[in-house]
C-alpha cells in the first residue's frame, strides 16, 4: 500500500529515472515509430516532456521535444467578450479534427473552473492553460483594485488548474523585477503583449513585489510534482513586434527561464520553455539556437514566430513562415496562429486553417530536422504525382478534405490530369520521354 | 531622323549605359524611393531589369532586382480544359487589385493570340509569357507529330510574342544535351515538370537535335534586342519534388544560364533568371546565393519555392515559406503559386489568395534585406497596434480588405479592443504600466 502510494506520487520524469516505462512512453514511442529508450533518455534528462496530469485520462499523449516530430498546439477558449462555450468545444473538436497534437484553453470569460472541466474531461490530446487568467478574470469582473491580490491568489490559481487535471501550464516565472527594469529601461515599442505578463507586471508595479511565480518557484515545483504537470515556462516579454524581437527584457527573461527549467527538472518536474512572438526572418534560427543553449537543450514550444506584424487576416501565414523556419532550426512545439490573430476570437474555421498551417509549417520543418519518415511523406506524394494517382495524392495530403473540394470542382476533359495544365500536363510528357530513354537502351 | 530611328533601335539597357534616363526607369526610382543612379546603375551592370516591350504602353513599370523591393508575380490564363477569357481578365484584374507587380499570361488553351493581345492591351504591369507554349498548343491541338516541328517554329514563337508586345518572355535555352543527360544518368523522381521544358525535351530526343533556344541564343537575342524584350531564362530543370532539389541536372542548367544570361547583357538585352521549385528548407537560400553567385548577381525570378510537396489545397503557403526565405536571400522576384496549385486552374479567389501570400513573403524577405521602408511599415502597424487605432491598423495592412472584414464580423463591447480579448488586452494593461513609470519618474 505505502508502495503503491509512493508510486502514485511519483513524476514522470522520476520514474523514468528508476528505468520505468509508463503507457504514455510507450504509446509515443509507437507514435513516433522510435526506439522507447529513446523516448526515455529524453525526457529522463529533459530534452522531451510528455505532458500528463496525474489526475487525468489522456486518450492520445504527445512527445514534444528533440529527435520527435514537431508538434502543433491550439489556442481555445472564450474571451471576456464572447462567452459561448458550444462554440469553443466545436472549435476543439476541429483542432484535434485538423490534427492538432495538444491543445490550450485559453478562456477568460464565464465560469472558467466549468469551462475548462468540459475541455479536460473531452479533450483526447493534452491539455494546458494560464492559470494566472483566472487571477485576471477574477479581479476584472469584481473590479477589485490589483493590490488586493496576494502572492497566494497566483500560487493557489496554479494548484487550481492542477487539480482541475490540465496537463501543462504557463507560468511566467521570468518576468522578474529585473528584466521589467531591463525592458523599461531600454524602451520597447509594445511592451508587454502577453496577457499574462502584461498582468503579473502590473501587479508587481503596484504592489512593488517580486513575481510570485519566480519567488515561491519552490512552491510552484511542488504543486507541478504532486500533479505531476509539465510547466510551460512563459514568456511575458516575448516580443509583440518584429522592431522589439531579440532585445536585452527578452533574452534577460531566457536566461531566468533557463535557471528554473534546470530546478524543475532536479525536481522532477517536466518542463518546456516558451519562445516569440514576433521576430524578424533572420532572427528565427538564432533565437531557437539560444534557447536551446541558455535551457540546456528544454523543449522550446514558440508562438508562430510571426515574420512581420503587417499581414491581419494572413497571421497564421505569416506565423507558418516562422513556424517552418523555427521547427527546422530545432523548436519542438509550435502554438498555431489564426487569420483572426490581432483582429477577433478566431471563428471555428479559423482554428481549422491555423491547425493546417501550423502543421505545413512542423512537416516542412521536419524534413530538415530528417525526423524519420518526414521526407518519406512527400516522396510518396511525388510519386502518387508523377503517376497521376489523384486518389493517392489526397490520401497523403495534409488536409486531405480540401483537395478533394478543390479537385471535384474542376473535372478535367481526362480523368489522369488536371485542369491547370490538360493535356499539357508536364508529368504525362515525360513520361514519353523516360519510353523514348527505355526503347534506346533496348 | 536616322539619329531618332536610332534611338528606337536602342534597348533600355543600351541607352542607359549611354546616361540617358527613360521614363520607365524614373518611374521606378520613384516608386522605390530610390536615387534614379542607382536603379541606372543596376539596369547597365544587368543587377536590375525593368522589363518593356519596345512597343508597349506600359502604366506601372516596375523594377526588379538588387536593392529594389521584392517583386510579386502572379501567373493566369487558359488552359486545353478550361478557355473562359472573361475570367481570366477578371484573374487579371484581381491580380493587380491584390498587388501583383507583374503579371505571365500562359495560356495555353483557345486563340492564343487573341487573349495574349487582350492581356497586353489591358494590363497595367509588365506581362510576360511562354512562347513555347505556342508551339505545345499548336503541335496538341493538330496532333501532329512532334518531329515534324523545326527550331524555326520555337524562334518564330518568341518572335511572334516580342511581336505582340509582351514584356518579359520565358525561354528554356539552358535545357541542353547535356543537362538532359545528366538528369536521365543521375534519375529523377520527377523528372521534369516545367511543361515548356518537358516539352523541349521530348523535341529534342524524338530529333534527336540541340535545343534551338540554345542553339540560336544569338538569334534569340536579336528578336529581344529589337523588341527590347527581357528575356527570363527558364528552369525546364526545376525540382518538382524535394526530393529533386539543388541535384546536379537543376545546377547544370543553371551553369548554362549563367553564361547565357552574360551574353546577353553584352548584347545589351535586359536578362533574369528563373528558379525552383520545390525545395526544402534548408537549400532555398543555398540555391539564391548559388544563382547570385553562377550568374553575375543577375535578378533571380522563383516560383515559390515549396518547402514540402505534401500540402495541396495550401500550396500559397507552402510558397510563401519558401519565398519568404528566398527573398531574405536576395531572390528578387515571386512567382505567387495559388492554393489550386496541383489540383485545379486557379479560381479569382485563388489568384488574390495567392498574390497576398507571395506579397507577404516578398515583404518579410525586404524587412530582412533592408529595403528602405519596409520595416518602417511594421514600426507603423506595431504603433497604430499598441494605440489600438483599428483605422490606422486596416489601412497600413497588408490586404485592408480581409482585415476589416474579420473585424467587422466580431464587435468588441469596447471599441479599443477586439473580441479576442476583450478587457483583458495586454496593450491596454500596459498602457497603465507607462504611466505608472511616468508618475514615478515625476
Amino acid at each position: 500500500m505505502q508502495a503503491r502510494r509512493e508510486r502514485e506520487q511519483m513524476s514522470l520524469i522520476l520514474e523514468t529515472r528508476k528505468g520505468n516505462i509508463s503507457a504514455e512512453l510507450a504509446a509515443v514511442a509507437r507514435d513516433e515509430n522510435r526506439p522507447v529508450e529513446t523516448v526515455a533518455a529524453g525526457v529522463a534528462c529533459g530534452t522531451v516532456v510528455v505532458p500528463k496530469n496525474r489526475l487525468r485520462r489522456l486518450a492520445r499523449p504527445c512527445g514534444i521535444g528533440t529527435g520527435l516530430k514537431t508538434k502543433v498546439n491550439a489556442n481555445i477558449g472564450t474571451s471576456t467578450d464572447v462567452v459561448d462555450v458550444d462554440a469553443e468545444m466545436k472549435k476543439m473538436a476541429a483542432a484535434v479534427d485538423a490534427g492538432a497534437d495538444a491543445l490550450m484553453d485559453l478562456s477568460t470569460g464565464g465560469n472558467l473552473m466549468d469551462v475548462r472541466r468540459m475541455f479536460v474531461s473531452k479533450c483526447p490530446v493534452p491539455i494546458g492553460t494560464v492559470p494566472v487568467y483566472d487571477v485576471m478574470a477574477l479581479r476584472f469582473c469584481c473590479n477589485s483594485p490589483i493590490s488586493a491580490l496576494t502572492s497566494d491568489d497566483f500560487l493557489r490559481a496554479v494548484e487550481d488548474h492542477a487539480k482541475s487535471g490540465v496537463d501543462f501550464v504557463t507560468v511566467h516565472c521570468g518576468l522578474t523585477r529585473r528584466a521589467l527594469a531591463v525592458m523599461l529601461a531600454q524602451g520597447r515599442l509594445m511592451d508587454i503583449v502577453s496577457r499574462g505578463g502584461a498582468f503579473l507586471a502590473q501587479w508587481m508595479t503596484e504592489t512593488e513585489k517580486e513575481n510570485p511565480l519566480f519567488e515561491h518557484y519552490d512552491r510552484l515545483l511542488e504543486i507541478a510534482l504532486r500533479y505531476d504537470v509539465t510547466l510551460s515556462l512563459g514568456d511575458g516579454m516575448r516580443p509583440g513586434s518584429v522592431i522589439d524581437a531579440t532585445d536585452r527584457a527578452q533574452i534577460e527573461e531566457l536566461i531566468v527561464l533557463g535557471g528554473l527549467a534546470q530546478r524543475a527538472l532536479a525536481a522532477g518536474v517536466q518542463v518546456m520553455i516558451e519562445g516569440p512572438g514576433h521576430v524578424p526572418l533572420d532572427q528565427v534560427a538564432e533565437n531557437i539556437r539560444l534557447e536551446k543553449s541558455l535551457c540546456n537543450g528544454a523543449p522550446f514550444y514558440v508562438l508562430g514566430p510571426l515574420v512581420t506584424d503587417c499581414a491581419p487576416g494572413y497571421d497564421h501565414i505569416t506565423s507558418a513562415i516562422g513556424g517552418a523556419i523555427a521547427a527546422s532550426a530545432g523548436a519542438d512545439f509550435l502554438c498555431y496562429v489564426t487569420p483572426s490573430e490581432h483582429l477577433r476570437l478566431p471563428s471555428i474555421d479559423d482554428v481549422r486553417e491555423g491547425v493546417i498551417a501550423a502543421r505545413i509549417a512542423a512537416h516542412a520543418g521536419d524534413i530538415v530536422k530528417k525526423v524519420p519518415g518526414a521526407i518519406d511523406r512527400d516522396r510518396a506524394m511525388s510519386e502518387a504525382r508523377k503517376k497521376r494517382d489523384w486518389e493517392r495524392q489526397i490520401s497523403l495530403a495534409i488536409d486531405p478534405e480540401k483537395a478533394r473540394a478543390y479537385r471535384s470542382t474542376s473535372t478535367p476533359k481526362q480523368n489522369d490530369v488536371c485542369t491547370m495544365c490538360g493535356d499539357l500536363c508536364s508529368m504525362k510528357m515525360t513520361e514519353g520521354l523516360r519510353k523514348e530513354q527505355k526503347r534506346e537502351e533496348t
